[in-house]
């Protein structure tokens, strides 16, 4: 059995002093957060899982980025990108030495959670963990998805910023809830559609679709999150000779489409064999060849 | 300076052997969370707030049948209610004892927690704990308010159940987000009102309107937390021969009232002297009475 690594960030916003990296190591089987951490009572905080695979952060300047976006979104301040992108370093370090490599077909994960803090502390609290990841060989074949209402509107990320809409935070319990309505219908995941028609994301995915050879995934003012695996899924299909663009995608135009994929950091591309029932044909040998060269990447 | 009392529910979901009462204290200022409770990863949880004013937790029962409801919209395993009940109890025993009874005027509340547990554990967690409560004294005459979309339309909890409007989970970043924005426009708290214009809730509050002596608040079947306040409110004014009722209230409904107070369960009924700039006039007297007779529940 492997044993995870946690890091608790010391100096998740500021500069440490010189010879203090701005971390520790710390016991991932002890509790570390306090009851009254606004993580826990208010799910008020933001977070990043980043795929580690072969010892590489995949996308680790996106995902620093998208973190400090999030924290921007939730008013929280500005995150020490340093210190965070050493952490990650660090607690994979910390984490092979510890366990090994293990198999090749090992894939690690990196967490990173940043909060509001202690309530009444005024200080925000910082914590990373580095982990073995699910098995999503089989997802990687096909997974059924179904097609549930978030029941907002597309444009509320420009109406009603504070429906925090883009913004990866840990108040998560919505996307949990669906996914749990997914495994009721039968199927592994969902695609999210705005109340007016708007074809959005999964709860922890974007969705890629292939039309008549145009690669396309929704614009993300739509309140999406911008996906760090979908920009790598552009350059795949980028370098095989395809158009891709961003657009606002109604769900016709997604049910329309002739391949369709859930993509995420850590699961990778999933292509789709069903969207509420109807059954979509998939490119297994163009999957598997996406899916090789968004493992083989060292950035 | 007080010191909290925090008890670990140890058994949120069963009955505990016999002479285990099923929980345990716990130390306050200690990290009693781990980082892998879907509570911090998540906000995958519940909770409730208890007023306890001379001792007595307000609206115990009201408040465990609510947690008991949130965690079913939840999926969660139901709660073992006489546990927590008697850790509300005993939580509140152990804060006086610790502490003494203060000053008169002291206003305690306790906190519940139930979340899913640790990821991957397949046991949910529980916590409980008993704290001095803000000063409310000037939020109990007059408070300013913003109105501000939700997003969702009135109906969505019927339509849309996985979006768990209506529980009162861990994920309640929106709801902070949404008072930041309150204190950005100079107000106090928020009323929210549904994409399709009917009032709905306060983030931590039910909203009550009194208009040519009827009082109204929305009815629940909107995603709107049942208020256990809002329900003692309701006694009071029938007390006083107003007739109360529960309906479709529409946001010029709310703005055309005589008055409006805004009730939970810690800041009990706080007159809005302004909504989005409007002013109202604060019977102050009836306020006063409003909050004494909410003050003095002794269950």
């Amino acid at each position: 059995m492997t044993r995870a690594t946690l890091l608790t960030i010391t100096s998740p916003t500021g500069t440490p002093e010189a010879g203090d990296p701005g971390f520790v190591v710390a016991d991932f089987d002890a509790p570390q957060v306090r009851i009254t951490d606004l993580a826990v009572t208010r799910g008020d905080g933001v977070f990043e899982t980043i795929a580690v695979i072969n010892g590489h952060p995949q996308a680790l300047e996106p995902h620093l980025a998208r973190l400090a976006h999030s924290a921007e979104l939730l008013d929280l301040p500005k995150p020490a990108l340093d210190v965070w992108r050493e952490a990650v370093r660090a607690g994979v370090a910390d984490y092979l030495t510890r366990n090994g490599a293990g198999p090749a077909e090992d894939e690690l994960f990196a967490k990173l959670i940043y909060t509001r803090g202690v309530e009444g502390a005024g200080a925000p609290s910082g914590w990373l963990f580095v982990d073995l990841g699910e098995d999503f060989r089989q997802a990687r074949l096909g997974i059924k998805v179904v097609v549930l209402d978030r029941g907002l509107r597309h444009d509320v990320a420009e109406t009603s910023p504070w429906l925090l809409a883009g913004a990866k935070t840990l108040s998560y319990a919505v996307n949990r809830a669906a996914q749990r309505e997914a495994a009721r219908r039968g199927a592994d995941d969902v695609l999210f559609v705005s109340s007016d028609g708007y074809a959005l994301e999964g709860p922890t995915s974007n969705v890629v679709t292939l039309t008549d050879g145009v690669v396309r995934t929704p614009n993300t003012d739509q309140g999406i999150l911008a996906g760090t695996t979908q920009a790598a899924v552009f350059d795949f299909f980028e370098s095989r000779g395809l158009r891709t663009e961003f657009a606002p995608l109604t769900l016709d135009e997604v049910v329309s489409a002739d391949a369709i994929w859930l993509v995420s950091s850590v699961r990778q591309a999933a292509p789709v064999t069903h969207l509420d029932g109807r059954e979509y044909p998939v490119d297994a040998a163009l999957t598997a060849e996406l899916n090789a060269y968004l493992l083989a990447r060292t950035e």
